[in-house]
């Protein structure tokens, strides 16, 4: 084939070439980003665990490009205030993921399950906070204090684990990981904020009519909480475990990645607003002693150990509620068992519970340098 | 030597007969009671226990001939209703127990102490509600349902046991009597009233401050409880357990006659007002099934199965609060151990706990005809 200089097709070449770099341009505008800013939407932004990740994002100065807050057609065109300016809660639907990075939804296992393939197929990644993917082999589940290195295998979602799982988790790996856990046994001591922002105003409201003599009917909850208190109140299986203790139990596998560890978890609603507290027993593969455990865990990240003996002052929810960390206290040996500790813990339920978790996860998306639009970049 | 019929002798002798059988008559007008009744001191009667106390001797019609009701000079002069009549508070004092069958104490370890020998010195028996003489080797702890035989060899005092004791006791005896128990891990969930009616009254009082937006001083309990939970306000031994979950390993071994049965209790306060609740995982020598624990439950003394799993449905404590029965449910196997089975249960603090223990303790020594003033009469 003859070549040409054909003065019309150079210049269409040189056009297009300029176009593409002016689109380039425009697009990086439009996202108005360094690099390493991210485009973030939160699903679920009116809820108890969407006000905590708007306070984390802020506090945290997560490197945020763009906030897109969405939510049900309910609470759409509210207005909320974020860094100084009012961003509107839009009303999720098809395009909402477009131009976004990641996702961080707080909206209950069917809208996660809804909205999943439009999330990933839109490109971002989605940091769930629901039970919907959680077990899922494909959905890596994170503690980034436990097991960071299973966000490397991502394919766009990504499960923020259980609350109770997730507390529990970061007071005993550490010990797990040195000495390997046989057994563990854990009561524990729900707050209503598991059960969302209602919830907790159910909590509040029911302990004002209960006091003033009335017996109020709760709403959000299957029996009243004031006052009162009663077996985690979601369903129950054929041998008598609730969905809350099988999440502890295969929860905790996937995240430790040990298969058969054995628990029996029982878990109770009581009438607390926003930190959950757990009664741990934890029987070792070799003996470990008190001192050992208190070492381990007084340098394990995520965790600080809150005892003192002589005031009888361990953790305590209205300490724990608000705080990063997970409180753990009251290691002691196990009075029935010689490779057996006891310990007790709590923590803020919305926030390591939940949010702080959540954002945790996309700091470290982007610290690995693995959120599906950077790992597209780097094409 | 002579026999001389005198006129004067003969007449003394029959006067004196038949001042004899006037004084028998007369004693018994004032205890008018017929011979199985019993002339009953509370010490400790404006006390939370103390006011069940009075309750329960109505209510089971306990065969009462005379009470009296003993409290600190602080009380003295307050009158309390009580079968219709009015009795006055007496501040207690060396003479308060003379002519007295049975003291049901409900005062504090200390009262008990300072009392127990001049109780038993006046031929009353002591059923001691402190921890005073528990675990004395001379005194019985009796849980009625339990070890009722215990009763037998008691030397004046009887104890009644810890109340979270008690109520686990129930739950779980039953089942250790057909299939020993060799290893119990208890969290427990437990209310205001074990601290007494004062602390009761803390928990509402804080509950409506906090509600109102301030933040109360706690004055009973070290910290606050009105939405929120503490390790058991007793003190720490050198091992970090508590008094209260020392209480439960030490006096189940005892109940049970078991010396080397393996416990290890974690026990919180709850903002609860009067029922505790408690998380046992019971694991067993040989095996047993849920089926076997549930029907040995079902007729066990002193206990009601509540599990109705299709609702969710499971002891809670506002539905123990003011039942005679501890309520046991959740019976389920352990998922960690195959030997092992997990149950709940709640029970009134006051009542089982406290004050109904010590009336079927006092009915016990009636039926088994040991109060020591029966034993007496016997001669």
């Amino acid at each position: 084939m003859d070549f040409h200089y054909n003065p019309i097709k150079v210049a269409l070449y040189i056009g297009n070439f300029q176009l593409i770099l002016l689109m380039e341009v425009i697009q990086k505008e439009n996202r108005n980003l360094p690099d390493s800013s991210l485009r973030v939407a939160i699903l679920g932004a009116t809820g108890a665990v969407g006000s905590e990740l708007l306070e984390l994002l802020e506090s945290r100065q997560f490197p945020l490009s763009h906030l897109k807050l969405l939510a049900s057609p309910r609470s759409a065109g509210q207005v909320i205030q974020f860094q100084g300016q009012s961003i509107e809660i839009e009303a999720v639907e098809p395009d909402s993921f477009k131009n976004i990075d990641i996702v961080l939804s707080s909206a209950g296992g069917g809208i996660s399950r809804q909205w999943a393939s439009t999330i990933v197929s839109s490109g971002a990644t989605l940091i769930d906070n629901s039970s919907a993917f959680r077990m899922d082999s494909n959905v890596p589940l994170i503690v980034p204090e436990i097991n960071p290195q299973a966000i490397l295998n991502h394919s766009g979602i990504i499960a923020n684990p259980n609350c109770t799982t997730i507390l529990m988790g970061l007071a005993i790996y550490p010990l797990h990981r040195i000495n390997p856990i046989e057994r563990l046994i854990v009561a524990t001591y729900q707050s209503a904020s598991g059960a969302g922002a209602r919830a907790m105003e159910e909590l509040k409201l029911q302990s004002i009519e209960i006091l003033a003599g009335r017996s109020p009917s709760p709403e959000i909850f299957p029996y009243p909480l004031a006052f009162n208190l009663f077996t985690h109140n979601s369903s129950l299986n054929e041998v008598g475990y609730c969905e809350e203790e099988m999440k502890m139990l295969n929860e905790t596998r996937k995240i430790f990645d040990d298969p058969t560890l054995r628990i029996s978890a029982t878990c109770v609603r009581v009438p607390i607003l926003r930190a959950h507290s757990e009664s741990v027993n934890i029987e070792f593969k070799a003996p470990m002693s008190v001192e050992q455990a208190t070492e381990i865990l007084n340098s394990a990240p995520g965790v600080k150990v809150v005892q003192d003996w002589k005031r009888n002052y361990f953790p305590m929810p209205i300490d724990a509620s608000g705080k990063d960390e997970v409180l753990v206290g009251r290691i002691r040996q196990d009075l029935s068992h010689p490779l057996a500790l006891e310990l007790w813990l709590c923590g803020d339920q919305i926030r390591k519970g939940a949010a702080l978790n959540a954002v945790q996860i996309a700091e470290l998306l982007i610290s690995k340098n693995c959120v599906k639009s950077q790992i597209a970049k780097t094409f």
